[in-house]
């Protein structure tokens, strides 16, 4: 790629089409070898077998991510994808759009909720500003930005599908630099006030659920704007009819570009053979589009938290994953993810310090499995 | 308290009883004034209010527990109360009697599940004989114990009334020398074959369900093993008719010396303005005993995990408590708390760390709270 057009902008759509095909090549299945040595380490250690649940689950599926019977964790980044929605101009958010930006600046001044929660699981923040609608100062942290602002959804279609494969590959190309600079636990993060609506709009089309059973109240909405942000959703998906089967349709109609470029990066970090721990509902929102681009990517992300957000439980659900945080949050920018960290840590802890039966003269289970 | 008779094996009915009031007496209510300070730098930071759900309420609750707007973590210990079962007598437990001892001797040498997660907690592991049924060498390590395992609950009382008040003194006199010695935050953990089931008939009892939605397979039983478990709890209750409005009598008649322990280190938590982690359904239980004896202890509550076990979730709704992590663990020994530590010094993180509104010129609310 060349370097003074980061963003793809004068690409083909073959181009990019091509581009995106390689990048979805590289996903290969986990390694059940690696996966099967994981499982006999677990069940020689000094615990009734299967007891630590999930702490064991997480260890082998990095075991397969890795190729590896001793997975290791030797870097991590929490990679925030930054955009605005056009969408907000019809009223479906509590805060302003000025937030945007004003937290893109928190964030990389190291006061928001993110970077506390980073600087506590010894993680990296990364922001990046994929289609923020106003200006940034200095404009090197607009390097990335692929458009300013999707288009309203509820009028016309969020972006065109180029700008859709572009802010994929944009979020790719971050977490393929985080990755070379030896990063090797992600973990998503979304910021873009409105952002909530694309995003259940996505997992309404493809769960097949209403919109009443997805949408929430978002960063506070009260009954009234929660009814009215229904409406327009299920205004965008009748204008739109996304069309499941067609990810970067769903993506480009009612997405959104900071949701394009965590698709970007959960992919990518398949293709890396790279762990990456799934935020809140935005974020899911960015998951469900890549595992519809490529269905075994699900098995290289680990669930965070179920949020507020009804939507997300659904979506989570419809990738197989489940969250091991229930902390009733609805914060998004990696909050939740950053903090699984710990648990993914805990998991691989588990796998090289306990004693095993045999080393600490423990007795087995008398009662034989059925 | 004579060192000589650490387990108070010289006391009187009367005496003990007395240490016991002394002990309920020293129960104090939350510091509604340091949570109102705590709520108002709490929504004045870079995010919705309220967005960070549970780690906003454990803030807020730590302020009311240390009297302080800015409370903190200075010193973390997970205190194991171990014991042992006359019940195991009926075949309760995939695992033999043996592997109290022998998982006794493995967490003091480091190689048990709860070492490892407490090393990543930085807490310090504290594992306590309060009853098992077997020597230990050094003989130093049986200095608390009050008896050699419990009684079998199917045909006889557990223990005595003054046992499980000896058994209950002795936890809180771990968990005094703990906070005495610097540690502001513990977490319970329990080693014992055989414990889940005195648990579930404990928390039958106190929630009034049947036996069948209570107990579970414990260390792993089959299905077989599960329904012969349920029918001796069932035939324990029947025989004891243990008495819901008396705790104490719920405690000795189908209790566990270890989980008369974990009451009271939950008993002097809260005489001590100190928050108590509570691990699974055998802390859950410990828990419930000393709400029954002293319903605000449960303010200086923080649940944990959500166990396999059937029980664990109803007896923490009974409590009003609501757990923020669900990794489908059955493994005890305190190893949810300990994880839930690194939850508890987040909520305390985002307190001290975010930046407000004010500081990062980030706009506030658009739309006003009905």
């Amino acid at each position: 790629m060349n370097a003074t057009d980061i963003t793809r902008r004068n690409k083909t759509p073959e181009q990019l089409t091509e581009e995106l095909t390689t990048l979805l090549r590289q996903i290969s299945e986990l390694d059940t070898n690696s996966m099967e040595q994981v499982q006999q380490r677990l069940d020689a250690l000094t615990k009734p077998q299967g007891s630590l649940g999930d702490l064991e689950r997480i260890a082998i599926q990095l075991g397969g991510i890795q190729h590896s019977a001793h997975p290791q964790i030797t870097g991590k980044a929490v990679l925030i994808m930054a955009g605005d929605h056009g969408v907000v101009a019809e009223g479906v958010s509590a805060f302003p759009q000025e937030v945007t930006p004003q937290m893109f600046y928190n964030i990389r001044n190291g006061g928001a909720a993110i970077n506390v929660l980073s600087r506590q699981a010894g993680a990296e923040v990364i922001c990046t500003d994929v289609g923020l609608a106003v200006p940034l100062v200095p404009a090197e942290w607009m390097k990335r930005r692929v458009a300013g602002g999707t288009r309203n959804i509820a009028r016309e279609a969020a972006m065109t599908r180029a700008e859709a494969v572009r802010a994929l590959l944009v979020g790719a190309d971050v977490a393929r630099e985080a990755i070379t600079g030896g990063v090797n636990l992600l973990a998503t993060g979304d910021l873009g006030i409105g952002n909530t609506t694309p995003s259940a709009a996505i997992i309404a089309v493809f769960t097949d659920l209403p919109v009443r059973e997805i949408a929430g109240r978002g960063t506070g909405l009260n009954d009234q704007g929660l009814t009215h942000k229904r409406q327009i959703i299920e205004q965008a998906l009748r204008l739109h009819h996304p069309d499941p089967q067609d990810p970067l349709d769903v993506l480009s109609k009612v997405g959104g570009l900071e949701i394009a470029a965590l698709a970007g990066v959960i992919l990518q970090a398949a293709a890396s053979h790279t762990a990456v721990v799934i935020d809140g509902v935005i974020s899911t929102a960015g998951a469900m589009i890549a595992a519809h681009l490529k269905p075994r990517c699900a098995s290289y992300m680990i669930a965070s938290h179920c949020s507020e957000e009804p939507g997300h439980i659904k979506a989570l659900q419809s990738l197989g994953l489940h969250p091991p945080l229930n902390l009733s949050m609805r914060l998004g920018e990696g909050t939740g993810a950053a903090m699984t960290m710990y648990l993914v840590e805990a998991s691989l802890r588990i796998l090289t310090e306990m004693a095993t039966f045999a080393e600490a003269a423990v007795s087995g289970k008398k009662i034989k499995e059925e």
